[in-house]
């Protein structure tokens, strides 16, 4: 078999065997492929595509290129969640202890930031020496012992996948399907958990622009976890406006809290319940969403927050004392130069202008202010009056401020009517 | 400038403009841009394409990339030719020293064959002695003193080509028109030469197939050619069947000699007197075929083909006694197992089974067998009886033998009636 061939293949429209993608992934790996052969056979799956048992090949075999993880000695009713990433996405933090607090197992790795806030081992970080950094053996076994655990996504699972992003990233060919689909179905499936829940987002603040893109790739994600025997669904939802009011790294800790302790923002509650409700229904736990609310009022999942904090070695006492997160200097609040109701909040602006006081970084190896942020007073459908502080920036570097204000400032749409709340959610595909 | 940003847009079908262009040829030639970023750009090519502007920039900053020689100060009126490659092309070798006889100044840079029989350079170079690794001096020198000289392109010319072509060929990005187009005229350009003529070949020994590729790929050479100030045409022919009756290197040689005294098979007389006729035209010189022919029958050019030999260091008594090139230890004679005509012979077998006779190479550093090649004894339209000598095998490998036979043998076909001689020039491009 030679890689030129294949190239060749692609390039002019056929379907890749299982052999050949077997023979691509091991190529990359023992490096007997050039970078500069990937590369070109990645462009020409960019315009050729790659149908559902291509798709499914190459994601068995990024899957095999490392570790997997084995939880079954665990429990059969495991439960993992993903999200494409949006702007104020702070679910995953939500998701584990009220999922913990109805007594079902989650085992979530994920991954760092690299966009314009940070992700949420990020986020988590911002907590006084909460460790992500776990060994796979210490993961297993706080999955075990209190049925939850996070950790930062380690080299040894799926590597081939680090390699091929890493690749992609630098040779304009991070925008294809099939290849998304395998990247976040491959570290998924070498997680170990056997039920999946997606959370995939459209809009400006995402990667995907409209929900018809969102649903294309939803499937595709399913029915390849379909076929490598995992239970797993997709909550599409619109990620045009940020989700909740803060976004940033420490902000959206204490954004976490508040919700634990009752107080939720009508969109994070709705994305946070239907993904849930999702994985409820998986293991075949859903009662109703009385009894999710209940987890919440209840105190429990608080309690299991604070569980997770202490047990990853953090300082559990933010929960009460929120001091204790790291603070910005400066705190710089943007008015309403109108009066009216709150049309529409840009995502993506809020997210670049969140990135510019330094709450994401541009290279892996950038530092993150965890402190820094931007706090939104008003959201959508909101009544406004000249003057109303709109948001808050957070941030220490005063030099960013100018900048970050007129994005945010351009970020906010007025309008003289309100207009009414919407569903985020799109759809689902199971 | 990114290049991840120039990938991108050619990948979404935009014309890259001139800086973007430049920046593109720098990058490959200081490093800044790695292999595997020029791959994923050159597989968005094949799939966009460029267009004439892009070509014509391409093609500029190629030559660009290195050093061009100055023929200026010896005359205005220099002739360059350049075949797009076909089986049992011996042209150039006929061309230059009947432009010589008509006294025309000619310059042939020449590459070394990467294919199923040598390059114009390895024809040569079967030749006792015969010296093509001539300095750009020495190159200059001769066109001055004796109007000709042929000598192995140098890497010092267009290295931008040779690094892109390296790529090219491992990434099956080859088969890209604007970059094949790019590649030839930023070699004619940097050689010197003002008039250029190209031979450009369809069929199944060619690389392009169809008459209609061929016309495609000239109207882009010439079109860029004049738009970077050089007069240059093209002349389409055929390439179903080999060229002459020789196939391989010294007994090429042979062939020319031959047909400068005056056995001129009609196929290489037709192109040849094409492409000079051409070429006296754009030098405002042609006068009739009759002058042509004369140059020949007078032995002018026969006695310019000696010149060159002996100027080139090489071994000129070869011209009385053919015995002085090398000789192939077996010659095979096939017999033909029908009796009527022939209705054709396949190039590309031909090519195949030449190769494997030792003729070409199938990398840069594998050694060529001069004396190994093809005598085609019957060709397109001649009778044969059953037992008649169709073709001799010439050889030193005995191993290779069989499976040549079989291939020359598969190359022909007969028919019961004659089929008449058709002209092989499809399209003059000016």
């Amino acid at each position: 078999m030679k890689i030129t061939e294949i190239i060749e293949k692609k390039k002019k429209g056929s379907a890749l065997s299982e052999e050949e993608i077997k023979f691509f992934v091991k190529g990359i790996m023992d490096g007997s492929i050039e970078d500069y052969q990937s590369s070109a056979l990645l462009m020409a799956i960019y315009f050729q595509g790659m149908n559902i048992d291509e798709t499914t090949w190459l994601t068995k075999y990024m899957v095999e290129s490392g570790e997997t993880l084995d939880l079954s000695g665990i429990s059969y009713n495991i439960i993992d969640k993903h999200s494409t990433g949006g702007v104020g996405d702070k679910v995953t933090l939500l998701f584990l202890p009220i999922m913990a607090a109805a007594g079902m197992y989650t085992a979530k790795l994920s991954g760092r930031g690299l966009g314009h806030t940070g992700g949420t081992i990020d986020k988590l970080e911002s907590i006084p020496n909460f460790r992500t950094d776990l060994s796979i053996e210490e993961f297993k076994e706080l999955v075990k012992t209190n049925k939850t655990a996070i950790a930062a996504q380690t080299l040894s699972l799926v590597p081939a996948d680090g390699k091929l992003y890493a690749l992609r990233d630098v040779t304009s060919t991070v925008d294809i399907i099939p290849l998304i689909a395998s990247s976040v179905v491959s570290k998924k499936i070498a997680s170990g958990a056997n039920h999946i829940v997606l959370d995939v987002k459209y809009g400006t603040g995402a990667f995907l622009k409209t929900p018809e893109e969102a649903q294309n790739l939803s499937e595709i994600m399913v029915e390849v976890g379909n076929r490598l025997c995992r239970n797993i669904c997709a909550v599409i939802s619109s990620m045009n406006q940020p989700l909740g009011r803060a976004v940033g790294n420490s902000i959206e800790i204490i954004e976490v809290m508040e919700f634990l302790k009752g107080n939720m923002e009508s969109d994070l509650k709705e994305i946070t319940f239907a993904l849930v409700k999702k994985a409820l229904e998986k293991a075949g736990r859903f009662e109703n969403v009385q009894y999710i609310e209940q987890l919440i009022s209840s105190g429990k999942a608080l309690e299991k927050f604070k569980e997770i904090i202490k047990a990853q070695n953090g300082d559990e006492r933010i929960i009460d004392d929120y001091s204790l997160l790291p603070q910005a200097k400066i705190k710089y609040e943007i008015k309403s130069p109108e009066t009216g109701y709150v049309k529409n909040i840009d995502a993506l602006k809020i997210a670049k202008a969140c990135k510019n006081l330094g709450a994401g970084r541009e290279k892996k190896s950038d530092k993150i202010d965890y402190s820094a942020g931007i706090y939104l007073a008003k959201k959508y459908s909101e009544e406004v009056k000249t003057g109303d502080t709109i948001a808050v920036l957070f941030t220490n570097n005063e030099s960013a401020i100018n900048d970050a204000a007129n994005m945010v400032l351009s970020a906010f749409n007025f309008s003289d009517k309100r207009t009414h709340l919407r569903s985020l959610v799109y759809k689902v595909i199971n």
